[in-house]
């Protein structure tokens, strides 16, 4: 039996990636939240992390403790089947983009900070911002042209659009600039179970931690807060 | 046949780990070098990988592109034994800690890029910086104590510690505070073939990048450049 630790589903993007993969692929766990706290929670994420981060996967009563969410996904696609695409070209495109996605797409991730609940009138954006939207257009076109959709890397939901799944969130709550077959898949994903029940779970949390929140005020002007 | 493109040994961190890995392992492939330049190379890049970065692996004259230093390392792991360890409990702990690396130590990476000729002396560093050293430390000490060293996963040399061959140049060059075990590995991993090779070749390249010769030069005094 798997324990999957993560943050607050409002904010934390690196959880997101592996319970979005555990729910579609139906491989049952026990989620356990630990709120980000107003300092870093370094020590409370470190009785179950020695990196001092969510999300974490412990396996058979933490006999195995893994600790990235790109590992995770790893250690899941050497024991369940459907974790990447089965053809090998497909496969090694997704694995390609999740590690792209997992260094990089920084102008993103920095400005703006996965927040399901807000949507948010952004103003002009750094050329920075708008080369890693570009890329992001490229990458999603290229990966539903080539495998033929409705996901990134063919007809099956797989580690790759987990991988993105925070992105389509930041979509949603920015108006990021997605043409027209990017924002397609982006709704796609936001219809399954996974999306909507962590959407409807995050807009529910009674959690609120300054340091989030004003993060994501900084990108624009709040036009609405979703949540309860 | 394998053709992986690299920038600059001096600079390119990323380049380093792909190459270390298939040197180590007795992978033939050959080897494609665009310097980096005083722009920032997108369009050459681009022609040889759609990310606009290096490192980039081609296979089978460019049937597979594979353009990210950890996708190449599992596209390699499908293909050729001894890039993870065999070991499990071995395999998981290295592909947490290279994903650790993929996304993080982010002061160290930022304050101290990789310029294997200079030597610097830093001056006091910031509550940040001192944060990535010590779970740096923390890390490989766990990887030489839990797996026997003196390779970070155990007796051989293995992905993991190509993943961290250019904090290694990095610590070398700006003085790192390693611990006792943890320098002693960072020695060891300096005396392989495939280190000494590229030291050697990175110090006498001709190429000079005003960008990444500032980036180095902000992080202290210069001691020595050792380049030719």
């Amino acid at each position: 039996m798997y324990t999957l630790f993560i943050a607050n589903k409002n904010y934390s993007s690196w959880s997101l990636r592996p319970w979005a993969l555990m729910r579609e692929l139906g491989i049952p766990f026990e989620e356990k939240i630990a709120p980000f706290g107003s300092d870093s929670n370094w020590d409370e994420f470190r009785s179950f992390n020695p990196a001092g981060k969510v999300p974490c996967l412990h396996a058979s009563k933490a006999v195995d403790v893994v600790w990235d969410s790109l590992a995770i996904i790893e250690y899941l696609a050497e024991r369940h089947a459907g974790v990447w695409p089965t053809d090998g070209k497909a496969r090694t495109w997704a694995r390609c983009a999740a590690a792209e996605m997992h260094s990089g797409f920084t102008a993103i991730r920095q400005t703006c900070p996965m927040h399901v609940g807000f949507r948010i009138q952004m103003p002009a954006t750094s050329a920075a911002f708008n080369h890693d939207i570009a890329r992001l257009n490229e990458l999603w076109n290229q990966g539903l042209d080539q495998f033929g959709g409705p996901f990134l890397a063919g007809a099956k939901f797989t580690a790759i659009d987990a991988f993105f799944a925070p992105v389509v969130f930041r979509a949603q709550s920015y108006g990021l600039a997605l043409n027209e077959k990017s924002a397609a898949y982006a709704q796609h994903l936001l219809q399954t179970n996974a999306m909507q029940q962590w959407q409807s779970e995050a807009l529910t949390e009674s959690w609120r931690e300054p340091g989030h929140e004003q993060a994501a005020l900084a990108a624009g002007n709040l036009l609405a807060d979703l949540r309860a």
